[in-house]
């Protein structure tokens, strides 16, 4: 199945305009004459000329007027109109659709539901949807979902890619996302998946330069096998990180009135994530972590062996506590480090793992105990705490790690907690390359998955 | 151990302030000149004046001068002196001791421990410390944290106390709750605990009527019959949260030089959590989420009879997923309030629970939805995941909740996760007294832990 047209159509025809601004159809138009670099196209019975914009009475009529076929089709009008206008630009030839438009099989609709897949079949259509949001691509800034900039903020252009087979989880998520000035390359979100499913956007995923990272929210699998099979390959090359929805009794049985899913057993789910190399997801906090630490780290030749730096003891010590029990390893610095570092260091630096640069430590210090550690060849991965409560520090230590991470092929993966200040800095960190994360345990869940995936 | 002058001294004297206004000393000086309640005192031997106040040569001249003896002291100069300081408040009578310095027994410094500890018999001296922070009291603005307000931001007012081994820990765990509007009541940063420790600040929390939760960051216990004892008594009558450092063997090692403790066996430390009914938080961020909870849902006579209303599927499925996972139920409305909502909702609205309010919800049919689950009999509290994406859900839902929950006993928990937007219906909702979490994992993992108290 070739999606590439519907992520990156010269032209698109949304269906379900209208004069009231706040409607699906109107939002998505306005949003994409704003910022699609392609062609866009409205179709309206009663009015000619909306949004700034001419409008066609019906999709033949665009084809007609304009002596051109729209590369895709969106489409939000009820399900009969819905189904009358597929059929209607299948006819014309035009082979790619998303389906906003809700009320199939998750309302137990299966009537709609036939006539929608006869359709397909007939004119060999490539469907998202129906009951989704759709595409958004950073790329060609093609953008259906039908939320409003000022309450869905658009993430920048980056190298993670989200499946969500729910709308809400996915825009939540993507405007979370966006606040934190995470970069996306392509959401999509995919509701029913009545024709196009989550193997077939692994699929299209795998093979798209721009996409790093691979994240799907899950209610149900379309087919099994076909998922396990491209799953398996997909995992090999890129990260994928899923999160299923439905593990519970209980959210199993919302899964079928929320996309018609059949959410399985929880321990397939599991055995599947495991077999294929997916990296399962506990909770929405945990596909952020994971996603953020394969956005910024690209090098994924390490091992396990961690130094911890940090100017607060106690937080050293949590850190500790979590590389032991996320399985990775407190390494042991060789003898060289050790004397290096205890002869530039005053005696209240107890130069170990983690090594504590005490309360007064300055920028100065962190130089001297990361450059060290980096050498050390006994160290794999470094995590670096830096709380920026105490005055000494400033924010003048973001170049300075930002000089060391590019002298490396370690991976430095930082934590910071606190107010303004400690926001601040964690914005720089990451602007320079530095993934940030608010505790240690977060921070250290993350590089387990990045060990985890390098492995394979 | 009557530590009430630790906390509410009437009149404080600074050891250690000098002419440099960032050393130790000199910070904390300028604060509490600035917002403490009572009276302050600077001890310098080369200055008069120093920050627009009168300086003594030493404490015994303070005294003599003044007529006053201060009801605590502040001690932040180098250990030998510090001792010597000690000894001369003692002689003068002053009973009640900071000691901010550091350099005993983390660094294997016996001799100074041990001459600490004949003055404070000798002299029966109250102290907190040595190698501490101190404490931070928001009811009178005493405050000995030698860090300055533009890094670490004083939190509000409010019921949660904090008592922290570490200081490190304390003050970026303030500084952050500071920054998310979370209510303190005390922060004592204790280091070593040569004196004064865990046992009894949660013994003096206990009769402490403003605090309501209190939070622990835990090395080591210092005595651990009594700990087991006080912390028996004290878990009953308000939630103590607590997280251990140190339970792997790499922090273990690291708790000896960070506060001299010897960390002891992580399975020790569970048993002793759990027999006395001490919540504990496996991360910074649980303790986090556990003390909002407590600090906001002040009844705590509930079952565990979970309702949850979403407009997000998808939300909804991995909401009632973290309900089974942690142990709590999902309720089953009674008929009536079924058909009630059948009555009013359009089709597209599964009543069930999760309840999906689907992405068209605006704020009226959350307001119908409150307020039959809260009549229900059948649940016992309401997890409200309200996803302001959608241009339907606007800010004014926030009063109507707010009136909801002041119309019930029952607890009501809400959810939101997003950007600017969402963080500003995040602020509003807590300024109401709706406790609100980024994600439902969070959220469900707190609402067990109320249960879980309200149990005993």
């Amino acid at each position: 199945m070739d999606l590439d047209k519907i992520f990156n159509p010269k032209s698109v025809a949304v269906i379900g305009v209208s004069e009231n601004p706040n409607k699906i159809g109107s939002v998505i138009f306005r949003t994409l004459t704003k910022l699609f670099k392609g062609e866009s196209y409205q179709v309206n019975k009663n009015h000619d000329f909306l949004y700034g914009k001419v409008c066609y009475p019906s999709i033949t009529d665009l084809v007609k007027e304009t002596k051109h076929k729209p590369e895709l089709v969106v489409i939000a009008v009820p399900v009969n109109e819905a189904l009358k206008v597929l059929e209607e630009s299948g006819k014309l030839g035009i082979k790619n659709c998303i389906m906003v438009t809700a009320g199939f099989k998750e309302i137990g609709n299966n009537s709609a539901e036939n006539k929608l897949q006869q359709i397909i079949k007939k004119r060999k259509i490539n469907m998202i949807g129906p009951n989704c949001l759709g595409v958004l691509n950073t790329s060609n800034n093609l953008d259906t979902l039908f939320l409003p900039p000022e309450r869905l903020q658009r993430p920048k252009k980056g190298n993670i890619s989200f499946i969500s087979q729910s709308g809400a989880v996915g825009s939540a998520v993507v405007d979370l996302a966006a606040s934190q000035n995470l970069g996306f390359s392509k959401f999509v979100s995919y509701g029913n998946a009545a024709n196009i499913d989550e193997s077939d956007l692994l699929e299209f995923l795998e093979k798209d330069d721009d996409t790093h990272v691979i994240c799907m929210y899950l209610e149900g699998v379309h087919n099994g096998e076909r998922f396990f099979e491209v799953a398996k390959r997909v995992a090999k090359k890129k990260p994928v990180i899923a999160i299923k929805g439905g593990l519970s009794d209980g959210g199993k049985k919302a899964t079928l009135s929320h996309t018609g899913s059949l959410a399985g057993n929880a321990s397939v789910y599991e055995g599947i994530f495991k077999q294929t190399g997916i990296l399962e997801a506990h909770s929405l906090e945990e596909v952020f972590d994971y996603a953020k630490i394969f956005s910024f780290i690209k090098n994924n030749t390490h091992g396990r062996n961690v130094q911890i730096i940090t100017n607060g003891g106690g937080y050293g010590i949590l850190a500790a506590d979590a590389v032991e029990q996320y399985g990775l390893s407190l390494t042991q610095l060789e003898t060289k480090s050790v004397t290096a570092l205890q002869k530039k260091f005053p005696s209240l630096v107890t130069v170990s793992n983690p090594l504590d640069l005490v309360g007064d430590a300055n920028n100065e210090r962190y130089e001297i105990a990361i450059e060290t550690c980096l050498e050390d060849k006994n160290v794999d991965m470094l995590l670096v705490i830096i709380l920026s409560q105490t005055p000494l520090i400033d924010l003048d230590i973001v170049p300075i790690i930002e000089r060391l991470s590019k002298s490396t092929k370690k991976p430095i993966i930082s934590v910071t907690t606190g107010g303004a200040y400690s926001h601040e800095l964690k914005e720089m960190l990451e602007s320079v390359g530095i993934p940030c994360y608010d505790f240690p345990h977060n921070a250290v869940n993350a590089m387990k998955e990045l060990v985890d995936f390098a492995k394979k």
